[in-house]
């Protein structure tokens, strides 16, 4: 038996797409996960669905302040990159190469970092409207980012939509597989694919659960042990919710307002609840096609979403 | 000898895709000329500079919807098909392919056309904000796009930067050649392929001019023989603007109203007149580097765009 892959690991932009064409140039398929690191078992189920489709594999791991409003807290995101590598080389088949950018926003024209550049001094890049050389090119998909977790958080899917344009163009992957948990943000760079002509095919991959139904995040390491188990309502409710909808219960007000009673009941404080049909996000009344049921809460200091699916 | 190459027409953008990966495969570099079609020598001229870059050889010819506001007049642009295809083939080298797509919004879901789609019905792409599952992805370069000819045509470099992606999507080229005539959307452009990492090298060629010193341009027909006579004073006063500005002339305002003086002498109506800096457009006051004098001015019924680079 083999040991373990011990994957590449690639820093520089244009080496990584050398690699990528050099791949490609032997005939081989080119799957990408993009994550932020501090990997758990949802990223490492993400690799595992690439290795469904492609013959190679690229995780990126990449911290990207294009996403994060000044008053988030970019300069306190967790990282691991050691314990990522050991994750990523449990994975049966492994991974390729872990791309590892230090700064994608850094032109190398001096015009980072400074007053007169794209980022301000904390790091996060924000648009100079009347100055500069710094970066200043965005990808809005104007009518998906606006609702659901767009709503508290403005100009995230921007980040989001312009850093995976950028990893696209660097890695120029055959595959890029997302997590549904991030169900907007799956949908959004599908749209995204599909209106800017990018020759990838985007996977969605199942939400992957602890043995009690939660959802996998980075975030639940924050949560005290109280906070955990009243934290588990916000998936019993949305399964409770897909069951009566299976057993005709098709008005959408009436099953979001169990849920919320559900998860307020167990200490839970609601940031959205909706009920939006899968492919344009929009709101519905009755449940007559494929819907996703979205939900974000906070439990103490820590934000939570989740989702269901009801094929309606 | 070779009578004149005849390109190869293609309309689906997978089979345009599919070309030019056999292209790379076997080992030859692509370059893109981009173009909205009734070709003038202008548009050659860009061809031709094409040719020292690259082996093979694409022009698009499409008229962007995605560009023009709804108050512009896309159902009347001019087309000459048939023509552009001659005067292609009358350039030394030829071209491989034109690439002529019929509609790069439409993306096969009955979403075009219809009030819930991305097309209005007078053919105008819009980003509709609240329904559909139309075109809704737009790249934006927010600084560049804002100035010179963005004031009067605030969604137009908007669809350009789109268009333009969605072209280098699917022509995927090693080179694309963009006129310094259009001098702010070949600034965007190359702003636009840095910050978003496309793998694509921008050459900028120099504005093609009539014997008389006219830029060329689609709109001169347009111009009656008195109009077309009064329109040389844009160029006559920019290169007295240069020549006066290389003699020691270096304050900004005064170089202006010069020529702004000029052009209404000559009976030309002013959109703009602008000395910015060549990499970012802002304006300057003091010429101490590098800067183009940036010009809009109407004749008649038509709006002509110039400029000239002074080193400083």
């Amino acid at each position: 038996m083999e040991g373990p892959k011990e994957p590449k690991i690639i820093t520089d932009k244009n080496e990584m797409r050398e690699w990528s064409r050099s791949m490609r140039a032997q005939g081989k398929t080119i799957g990408l996960v993009p994550t932020m690191g501090f990997l758990h078992q949802g990223h490492l189920s993400l690799l595992e669905e690439a290795h469904k489709h492609t013959q190679v594999f690229v995780v990126s791991i990449y911290v990207n302040p294009g996403q994060f409003s000044p008053n988030e807290d970019l300069s306190t995101y967790p990282s691991d990159f050691n314990g990522d590598i050991k994750k990523l080389m449990s994975v049966p088949g492994g991974v390729d190469v872990v791309f590892h950018p230090h700064n994608l926003y850094d032109y190398g024209m001096g015009s980072v970092g400074n007053s007169e550049g794209g980022i301000e001094r904390d790091g996060v890049v924000s648009c100079v409207e009347d100055g500069g050389l710094g970066h200043e090119t965005w990808v809005r998909v104007e009518r998906l980012e606006k609702g659901l977790c767009g709503k508290s958080r403005p100009i995230f899917f921007r980040g989001v939509a312009t850093i995976v344009t950028k990893l696209f163009n660097i890695v120029e992957p055959d595959v890029a597989v997302f997590g549904k948990k991030d169900y907007q943000q799956w949908r959004i760079i599908t749209r995204m694919v599909r209106d800017l002509d990018f020759s990838i095919k985007i996977i969605g991959s199942d939400i992957a659960r602890e043995k009690d139904g939660l959802a996998m995040s980075s975030r639940n390491v924050h949560l005290s042990p109280d906070e955990r188990e009243k934290a588990l309502s916000i998936n019993r409710s949305l399964s409770k919710a897909k069951a009566a909808a299976g057993m005709g219960q098709m008005n959408s007000r009436d099953l979001i307002n169990t849920v919320i009673e559900s998860v307020q009941e167990a200490g839970g404080k609601i940031d959205y609840a909706e009920i939006v049909d899968q492919e344009s996000l929009k709101a519905v009344e009755k449940i007559t096609s494929p819907v996703v049921f979205c939900i974000a809460a906070w439990f103490g200091k820590v934000r939570l979403i989740d989702n269901i699916e009801i094929s309606g």
